[in-house]
């Protein structure tokens, strides 16, 4: 059996912790591992990692890669999209290219930012899944409705699937049913909550996006030979240009919309996983740990008298008195302090910051690069200072700036520093000066991280003041 | 007519805006100016500068001078308290300085962080109490009260004065009363709050200390002769050490307990003025500007569907979703969320970060010196990142550091910088390095600001570490 995992979510419910350039997969949200993770760890015992993949955007690619490293999944398998395209295009590229393995596996697909608290009950439902799936079906999980939910997809099971002990036929799907539609649907008994989980074989899934989606179809067998390994640094698989235009001429489009609610064989698995999509902040009350009050806090909050709200911080000091339900997350370049009753509207507010092109929706403060990130510590009119953390090995592209100079003094660690025909080395508690215009590159070649707090200086400072010569990440 | 200012504030309530090191008199909680700006500014019209006196602690004596310096008041009639010792002892001191003026002048008594609305009918009432302190009264302004509070010191009328229209014997005097003696107050009515402003003759406020508190009177008496011209740069008095030491000798009274509540010679003017004390957070909401649905955000702030919410921040984006009723206070190293029906417990949380040895109790990161001001960008282990703002004709001390050097990037202005026996030119966009144990002086000679990136780096990075040899400032 393979495993996919789609971790292509842009997670504006999660704003401020996570951005345009973090998404809510790639952020610890419960316990002290990522979101993907969690995922990937979730599989293992069921999946290896060499049968794993995973579809993400080309943005979070690297960074894709660095957390799921330590699991040993190859970062072949890692394809990126040039643009989001919903499930459709993402399952679609990944059956192609399971297809040339082997036409005849079943593939697993997984939401990579979901909680599944009952790890032991997923995988006997997976290995129940993947039986009915050899027989030709596309499988889905169902989770037993607790609260008449608006937003979620619900399955209408009909009957017992012959030969299956656990699993029903699928009388119809209904997507994202309005109030008197959900109610009504917990009262009647039979629906159950789709949560994105789906087994199919390789074949299976390919035959029935060419009988719904024709289109679709024809463009991805273009497209799966147009996948090519990114560079020696990384090696997960990008699109080169050809690829790249038809992928942005796929329809966007969900799975369940494209295929699903039109397929004649699907079925569908009552599944008690303790299942959970972490949809929005309040969902943190039903999936982390809570102290005597209900409250969930990270270590820097003090408070007195507050109950049933959730406190995220980071470094800063946070104080809190008599709150009841309320949301507070803290970043350090933006605060959300949100009643636990609206955190479905974060996205509503999201979006009003995006009209008004605010920064703080795109990036946060900290942002991870291929050789490490930087953290910004201030820009003011003519300045910026940002701390650098170059990881051991890595190094950056190297460039030149049309509008500034750079004063690097490291903190910690040992630069290498190519500086126009000279090469330089630059010691903890040493500093150099990189004047506008000369071409330069910053390497760690020590095994410890090397810190360096950067002064930019000139009339722009901005990340598109850079021209690159060279680059180890094939960044343009 | 001379006017004393009481600004020995702690202001605990207003953290985390204020700090041990910038109480609330010395921030903007109210408008663009200050609260002692705009205490000064109240009295210019009835009070000239030149007779404006005022009493501070040592630790805030420069920042209050630079606040009050373009309302001409001279920094020689700021009296600089080595330490706090409650009212009847800085009243004690203003009276004797004023005694060498003018042993027959009415001086009146002001806090230097409460807000009047209503400043017409206020110069009015001290136009009036101006005439029963020169009968020999002690007079206070009553002001009337709107709710039980418990948190103040209620005033019983008697009978009319005799001779005037406006002024009252007092009965007698009641410091914070329970929850029901004060709604007993309340419905008995002739009671009203005591707002803290008073007006006497020097004479008499000495007399009346003569013969409740002799012995504050007579310590007085010597501690005058020790009050000293602090330096040529700002010229405001402390004591000597021999001052200093009589001062901490000085009982810690109030001069309502001390003597309002026990002379015979009290009287009380009901002053509609619009008063407020601005005691806690949620004061704001009756003294500052509230938007369509009650709210006071400052302009950061981006809200949907807030009601009776402060939200009061600097730089940082502020999300607020929902929220009713809620305070919110953002400074760049600490955040206060607090329901409004609480915010007297604010003091109370402060008490126990105290206890915790909590920095961010002590100082933002922004920390006002003589010179200008340093904030802190990032602190970690082995260094600490600084922005001085050098202002325009000052310099540091003369100093050196036993445990770190300091690396400094010029961003703004010219620094001219002493280092060991020579002098340096630092230009914007270049960079000087600080050694360790080095004789070192940062001076701004220019007419604009300087503004300096320092990176410090060493075992031990901390305020402690310096080693005065010379200082405009007469600091140690």
């Amino acid at each position: 059996m393979f495993g996919v995992i789609l971790a292509g979510g842009s997670g504006t419910r999660f704003w401020p912790k996570s951005r345009e350039q973090s998404p809510k997969q790639l952020l610890k949200i419960v316990g002290p591992r990522t979101m993907i993770q969690n995922t990937v760890e979730r599989l293992l015992p069921l999946i290896p990692a060499s049968n794993i993949f995973m579809v993400t955007h080309a943005l979070h690619a690297f960074e894709t890669c660095h957390q799921t490293e330590s699991f040993k999944v190859p970062p072949s398998q890692l394809l990126a999209e040039p643009v989001g395209k919903n499930t459709a295009a993402a399952i679609g590229l990944a059956a192609k290219v399971l297809q040339e393995k082997d036409p005849n596996a079943v593939m697993a697909v997984f939401p990579a930012d979901h909680v599944v608290k009952d790890p032991k009950n997923f995988h006997e439902v997976l290995r129940q899944g993947e039986k009915i799936a050899e027989k030709g079906f596309l499988v889905t999980l169902g989770i037993q409705p607790t609260r008449p939910e608006q937003g979620y997809g619900y399955i209408k099971q009909g009957q017992a699937l012959k030969g299956s002990e656990c699993a029903y036929e699928v009388e119809r799907f209904v997507e994202k049913p309005d109030a008197t539609t959900a109610q009504k649907f917990i009262d009647d008994g039979g629906y159950s909550w789709n949560c994105g989980v789906f087994l199919w074989k390789v074949s299976t899934i390919l035959e029935e996006i060419q009988t719904h989606l024709p289109d679709l179809s024809e463009k991805l067998s273009s497209i799966a030979s147009h996948t090519v390994a990114n560079n020696r640094k990384y090696g997960y698989r990008i699109l080169d240009s050809e690829g790249e235009k038809l992928y942005d001429s796929l329809p966007f489009i969900s799975i369940d919309h494209a295929v699903l609610e039109k397929s004649k064989r699907v079925a569908v698995i009552p599944a008690k996983i303790q299942w959970s999509d972490v949809g929005a902040w309040d969902a943190l009350l039903d999936v982390a740990e809570k102290d005597g009050n209900g409250n969930v806090l990270t270590e820097n909050v003090t408070e007195l008298d507050c109950s049933g709200s959730i406190i995220q911080g980071e470094d800063r000091l946070i104080a809190a008195v008599g709150l009841k339900e309320i949301i507070v997350v803290d970043t350090p370049d933006a605060l959300l302090v949100c009643n636990k009753n609206q955190a479905q509207e974060v996205k509503q507010l999201v979006n009003q910051l995006k009209e008004k092109n605010r920064p703080e929706v795109k990036l946060g403060v900290t942002v991870q690069k291929p050789w490490g990130s930087y953290t910004v510590l201030e820009k003011r009119d003519g300045y910026l200072v940002k701390r650098l953390d170059v990881n051991s090995g890595e190094r950056l592209s190297l460039q030149s700036h049309n509008h500034r100079s750079e004063h690097w003094t490291v903190v910690s660690g040992t630069a290498t520093v190519d500086l126009d025909d000279k090469q330089i080395t630059v010691k903890e508690n040493e500093f150099l000066f990189i004047p506008q215009f000369s071409k330069h590159r910053l390497a760690n070649q020590q095994n410890t991280p090397l810190i360096i707090i950067e002064v930019q200086m000139g009339d722009k400072v901005d990340e598109d003041d850079i021209i690159r010569y060279q680059d180890d990440y094939d960044r343009n």
